[in-house]
């Protein structure tokens, strides 16, 4: 693929030395390319072997390692639900506990919620890596929000953070199944070329928000027409929380176009501890967890499934593509 | 105060440079003798404007920071019972948690729990500062148990980590009352002259063990006679547990002898979050720390302290002599 004028000057935009960047490009090419490569235009769907009116789901829970209650209804909707995917925060204070259910379930699907941000008042984490100072507030911890994460962090550091945070996976003797990012982080024209770079030199698969398609259409053309991505990432927004989260579930999956989705939630049980995280703050705090954990564990959600053939995947599915 | 040639010795046996370990040994010497000067040869509870035979109590609950289960019972043993002092390690996950309660009571006795370890299974934390690489094992946390932090880290990491926590401290707008150490890391002959250097550095009282001056009488020296000193640091251990805490707790005060004593315990509530951090691990777990709080929010202890005529100071009086 040659690339254009267009595409060059986005990179020589960022603050990347112009030459890295064209380097960056390259690989980013190459990922797609290489890394999971479309055969004779085939899409997603087709490579993995379904035909292309299937349904496919993951039905992907965020956010583990950040509280034992958000570990414990996660690994319980694994056990017990229709949940059937989902990745941790490395910095956060119970990966320990994460890796140890890891271990024990070495057939599940579980990557890496690569993250930069605390969001959270009482509860709080900071770097794995040392020395990225653009990354930490004034307390030393994350910054609460990603637009501080733009403006101070530096795309080195976030390099050297998510690098070290794949380091610490690795090191606890287990392989992500994929990558992903917490609150988006990565999701914007600095930092995404380094989320696509880890994927590729680590041999990961990336998730990519649709949304961040949209919203960031200066990135689209680092992306070969070819690549294959996935189709859908519905999830919960603050406008569904009124209405009840098994309202929204039930109707997106009711509509589920056909093609690759990834449903993105988070499970954790509506108590002390959780409540307590969320603070301040109801958006995605410990009712809706404790919705979505009902949900994703009910009848209804497995009728639904059922009814509207719905299939569900993984992320090793489409890692095997890689291999 | 002169040095004799055994003090200078027991200095020079230690990692240190030689010179660094003599201007050490005058810090410390230093630190007794002018922070809480004893004038005439009097007591720590006659320089606190006590009669000789009085009994005077500090109740102590540790280990704030931990987790929302600690922080939550602790402050309620605060508010509605007997305990009036507390420390908080700087490191876990809730300090922001205990940062809010704090300035919310800036009439509150709060101190700072040294930490250089970690110690539960599921939950973990490391060091605050950065580049002490003798501090962290294999998975980047602290070491679980103290002996591993005294054979892998220098005097200079620990200084830097001690250093760290209580600028993090500082930096939250808070003055911590007394130091003291989690599970007594500094309470040996490699580390303690640190921990006395950094009392007198931010000229903060600092707690010593009573057990430790017996366990390591090679420090004993480096004490001068005429220090003022805690006289008793009672606290229950695994052979109390099964007899129950309230009766050993009982049993204690009721033969409390004069002078000041710090009764150290940890408070926390027996619920799903405290149980998975005190995961494999029944001494000082989830239920030994709601007998505790049982107790010391008992109109039983609140009865015994009357009774027994124990009089309720603080680290802040105690502190106050330095000023």
């Amino acid at each position: 693929m040659k690339l254009t004028t267009e595409q060059v000057n986005l990179y020589k935009k960022d603050t990347f030395i112009t030459i890295e960047s064209m380097k960056l490009l390259a690989v980013i090419t190459a990922f797609y390319l290489i890394c999971i490569p479309s055969i004779q235009g085939q899409s997603l769907i087709q490579q993995l072997g379904y035909p292309e009116d299937a349904k496919l789901l993951i039905l992907h829970a965020d956010d583990l390692g950040i509280a034992h209650s958000e570990n414990q209804a996660t690994f319980d909707a694994f056990e017990k639900g229709m949940v059937n995917s989902a990745s941790v925060i490395v910095p956060a204070p119970w990966f320990s506990e994460f890796v140890v259910w890891a271990r024990q379930h070495p057939e599940a699907d579980l990557g890496l919620h690569l993250t930069l941000t605390a969001e959270w008042d009482l509860l709080k984490w900071g770097p794995v890596a040392e020395q990225v100072p653009g990354l930490v507030n004034e307390q030393g911890y994350f910054y609460h929000n990603v637009r501080d994460v733009i403006s101070h962090a530096s795309v080195e550091e976030v390099e050297k953070e998510i690098r070290a945070q794949i380091e610490r996976y690795l090191a606890a003797g287990l392989q992500p199944t994929h990558l992903d990012s917490h609150m988006g982080s990565l999701f914007n024209e600095k930092f995404f070329p380094v989320y696509i770079k880890m994927g590729l030199e680590y041999n990961i698969p990336v998730m990519i928000n649709s949304d961040f398609m949209k919203k960031f259409p200066g990135v689209k053309p680092t992306i070969p027409e070819n690549a294959l991505l996935v189709d859908q990432v519905p999830m919960a927004f603050p406008k569904n929380y009124p209405d009840g989260m098994a309202e929204f579930y039930s109707s997106t999956l009711r509509s589920l176009p056909a093609g690759v989705s990834v449903m993105l939630f988070h499970c954790a049980y509506d108590n002390e501890e959780m409540r307590a995280v969320a603070n301040n703050h109801p958006n995605y705090g410990a009712h809706w967890r404790q919705l979505d954990f009902n949900f994703f564990t009910s009848d209804s959600c497995r009728n639904i499934l059922k009814e509207e053939n719905i299939q569900l995947i993984t992320w090793r599915e489409i890692g095997a593509l890689l291999r």
